[in-house]
């Protein structure tokens, strides 16, 4: 059947990410040993040169260039020794025409010379003389003063998440900290009657708490900070207070649970009790994760989400995630999916109009990885644990063949 | 040429792992909600049924399946309305035969009760009458007692670096702390004359610390904890008494820098001053990375980076990573390295006998990704930032087509 009431996942996403285009979270300045994974809020201009003088990536000999043209191992070039470069010091002599003088990997080139001859291509034959085998190019050997990072240059841009090597850069130029937007809270509003919280003694018909658990490390995973409202009855007054708490707490806020019809309406409702422009959309044509709610209060985003806990992980990677990136400032960069091409081990059949994702493990092959569904419903964690990854299929499809090529979206380790 | 006296990269990393196979860390308990990303000591054995009932996966009506056996939409079921069951609480009752009971998702079903109608399937017809227009199968509709984890099932693996899932799955079972294995603290002993730490004012000749940021990041990055040393002089007594601290203090050491061959050879008497095995390998056949020195003392590795950035996180990567897993206790699961596939934009030579890793930059072709190498020396931190990952010439490859086909390994973000 086809879910006709219900909008497909591509849409809904695109109506809660129009939302949050413009937000822009605060500012706030972490010193550069506390900014990785962090989010840039400014572009980054060299304010001075990398490496800041002419550098030798090699062992041996700072010449003019010119004075080596034609030299090799049957004609060398025999050139007068001139002082030793020191590491880490500034040569306090300009090199002469016919001169070389001994430079190690990373020393600073005198004035005068152009390049570095390897100490492989030269032989010392007296006190005052050395023999160059190699005619070195002009540059040859070099990091130029510029040739890493140029004053005024744009290093890194505004919205870049900061990678190891971009920490990195940022000390190069003697960047002690930097601005950065301040990290998402996300707030976990948990509901249901018949929800334990861990550590309380389950009575028969309860079940303990999930879904706090799977969100917390998926929102820290993305790099926001998770922020738990406890388990709240199902009572519209109840929800409704703490989601006003929650509002004024943090970012985004996550109505978990209420997997029943009444209580379902009650999400909705309660998101409706507050400012526009409230629900977007309620229910989405997607298997797990149909119940899904999007809404908007005042400018925060606040989602409802299906109490199973199969379905609540994958509307957080499909829905929460790409708006969780754009509220922390990430620029709309291209996008790399980490999935790896497999072969399903069997058929799967989906519903036209619906996007399903199939949970997966992957076993060896012998021509590559077979995905093998990790059938079971979505009420079950362990389809997530035993499932290294998921099967998208696309609202069109019918269904999936066995054979069939197929990229499998990892989880994130 | 070939690089005739340096170790393949993959002997080379054998030989490093195969010291440190049966390390382990010191296990410690954290409480639940701090176990995201650790590794699991112990295997989990269930102590109890999840959910621990059989409960309904939707709203409608718990029934006898056999009570509704050949019901149709034209040929209903009329059942008898038994008490509504509340959602969290044990049904007082025993559904009877002709019974069907009013039951919300995730109920509990009465004893005598083996699937449920959904409320679609049905329209109530008196006080006391439902109509049942679907034959139910037993079991439809319903979770039963243990059908997501069984007691006495083993469901997650000492090793297992804890997924959000995983987490999700502890809690499902009111597990409230766990024991995994102790974070490794990886020390950074930054050595060399020219090095001026952040913050201090830069003189001609010297360069400031980037690899002690980068490798901090990489090392957090995999999930443990490193210690940085401080910048110490070329002077082997220097060197040996940090690295003696250094050992002490953590459960691998990092030497980064001397890229002149003096230096190189400090690094490598300062790992041979301690207790054996010492140096296992000096130079290997990658490009960049070729100084590095691989060493094991007592039961730590030690390893001598390249002082050139681009050169020391492409060591990381390929050596240094893989040896921090293991160290980790992470089990030697089946990887999924995070490659995309991609063309050429250009040919690159190669030299064969030599790992090659290329930097590249991915650009949106007309026909998927195209990888443009990012040229530059090992010495520049920038062709690390511009890049969106690497790809790999084997050793026995003389270099990549334009246009040719290729897998681009993504830096993590």
């Amino acid at each position: 059947m086809l879910e006709k009431n219900y909008l497909m996942p591509g849409a809904a996403l695109t109506m809660l990410l129009d939302h949050l285009r413009n937000r822009t979270l605060a500012v706030e300045t972490v010193p550069l040993h506390d900014a990785f994974g962090r989010i840039l809020a400014v572009d980054i201009i060299a304010q001075e040169d990398l490496p800041g003088f002419a550098r030798s990536i090699v062992d041996g000999y700072a010449v003019r260039a010119v004075d080596t043209f034609g030299a090799r191992e049957q004609m060398p070039a025999y050139l007068t020794l001139a002082p030793e470069i020191l590491m880490g010091t500034t040569p306090s002599f300009v090199l002469g025409k016919g001169e070389a003088a001994p430079i190690p990997t990373g020393g600073m080139l005198p004035e005068g010379a152009d390049a570095v001859v390897m100490i492989e291509d030269s032989q010392v034959v007296s006190n005052t003389i050395v023999e160059i085998m190699h005619a070195a190019a002009p540059a040859e050997n070099v990091i130029q003063r510029d040739e890493d990072i140029r004053i005024g240059e744009c290093v890194l841009e505004k919205g870049q998440r900061l990678r190891p090597q971009d920490v990195g850069a940022l000390a190069g130029l003697g960047i002690p900290s930097v601005e950065v937007f301040r990290r998402p809270i996300v707030a976990i509003v948990s509901t249901g009657d018949e929800i334990v919280p861990l550590g309380e003694p389950l009575t028969m018909g309860k079940v303990r708490d999930i879904n706090s658990f799977t969100l917390r490390g998926l929102i820290q995973q993305q790099g926001s900070v998770a922020l738990w409202k406890g388990i709240i009855r199902d009572d519209f007054e109840s929800i409704r207070a703490v989601v006003a708490e929650a509002l004024a707490e943090s970012d985004m806020v996550l109505i978990v649970g209420g997997t029943s019809a009444g209580v379902r309406d009650m999400s909705a409702a309660v998101i409706n009790a507050f400012d526009g422009p409230g629900v977007l959309f309620h229910g989405v044509a997607v298997k797990p994760g149909k119940p899904l709610i999007g809404g908007i209060i005042g400018s925060r985003p606040i989602l409802g989400l299906p109490g199973h806990p199969a379905a609540a992980a994958i509307c957080f990677a499909n829905f929460i995630r790409p708006a969780l990136d754009m509220l922390s400032g990430e620029h709309e960069k291209r996008t790399f999916p980490r999935t790896v091409p497999a072969r399903m081990a069997k058929a799967v059949a989906s519903v036209a109009g619906r996007e399903d994702h199939i949970r997966v493990r992957l076993d060896e092959g012998q021509s590559g990885l077979i995905a093998v569904p990790v059938l079971g419903k979505s009420g079950l964690i362990t389809t997530l644990v035993r499932a290294h990854g998921t099967v998208a299929i696309a609202g069109p499809k019918l269904g999936l063949d066995a054979g069939e090529q197929v990229d499998v979206r990892l989880f994130e380790p």
